[in-house]
């Protein structure tokens, strides 16, 4: 027997998963075969309810039931302060903590030469539109710090610069680098050790 | 934001599949929502169709549309060869290389004390009844080599023996224990190098 077309069939989106292989697939399969009514129709429902109910903001991107999404919408946020990341579970990152209170923009990616996505293929446009609404005091540009996501924030500053001159009074900032919370010198790479040096605060003087 | 409640739901439900975290399952999460026609969509009719028509065999406990399976109805298989494995992705392990032509009986897991698996919630006694059909000449226990497998593939032999005599000719056989194909030495465990020395084969005398 060669697996069965159906069963063949679920595997091979299993297998397109994130982090699963067609083995990992394979074991997801007979995992949920074993447990119909406990996950895997619960599972199947989850999903068609998700992906009609579930869209992007139209304000800032993040995904939820209502556009603007509930972030946005929240006035207790404040609104003159806008993190940009690169995806929205970046923004479920930072929500987890509950260490930022203010609003989000999701550019959906980064810029990146070898896959070929440019500033057109980013949600910047319409970030350049709610900085010119006139509202936001600071631009937080919290890309992850890779290769593309440090590239990203160079050009998105360089656009916000050129789009918002600096007597419009905009801030532009980027997270810190250094070491981790926890972190041993001993385990960590040279670029993290670097920034850390170069970004060394002075206790005492 | 907390994570909305039907995306939580979601959410909640695939970090329950093996091998994925609440974080990876978020992950998958967000990949399913980037690509809602091309495979959240079908992945929930997928896991809806398999989950409804696919069912265990009734002789032989391997998963298919159709009960007895297509092995145990393919009459060019030899029926006279039983292979007894722990679970159905053990079939599709030997299937995969078509290195096998019997049949095969799946025991749904293996013996263990730790889980509280007995001999009665495996599907032994529907074994015995196949070998008591009389067209049967060998059992190959197939079990993993894990501590559990070798239990199971003990009490097994035992069952089998006290059942069927061994005037009745069937034969019970299990797997070789050894080397791995590519194997290196340097890299085996000590139990395995030890299995492999004890089952040594005579080239030459």
């Amino acid at each position: 027997m060669k697996e069965l077309n159906d069963l063949d069939n679920l595997i091979r989106l299993l297998s397109k998963l994130p982090g699963l292989g067609s083995r990992s697939a394979r074991r997801v399969a007979l995992h949920l075969l074993k447990s119909r009514e406990g996950l895997m129709l619960p599972l199947a429902r989850a999903l068609e309810q998700v992906a009609e109910t579930v869209k992007p903001c139209e304000v800032c991107g993040n995904l939820d039931t209502v556009s603007p999404c509930a972030i946005c919408t929240d006035t207790k946020r404040d609104g003159s302060l806008i993190c940009v990341v690169e995806e929205v579970g970046d923004v479920w990152a930072l929500e987890r903590g509950s260490i930022f209170r203010g609003l989000y923009h999701v550019l959906g990616g980064t810029l990146s030469a070898m896959d070929g996505v440019g500033p057109d293929d980013l949600n910047i446009s319409a970030l350049l539109r709610r900085v010119g609404q006139g509202s936001v005091a600071e631009i937080i540009i919290a890309t992850n710090a890779t290769l593309d996501g440090q590239t990203t924030a160079h050009y998105l500053a360089d656009r916000l610069r050129q789009h918002h001159p600096n007597d419009t009074g905009v801030k532009i900032s980027r997270l810190a680098y250094g070491i981790p919370v926890g972190g041993e010198l001993d385990y960590l790479d040279e670029g993290t050790l670097s920034a850390a040096l170069k970004s060394r605060r002075i206790v005492m003087s």
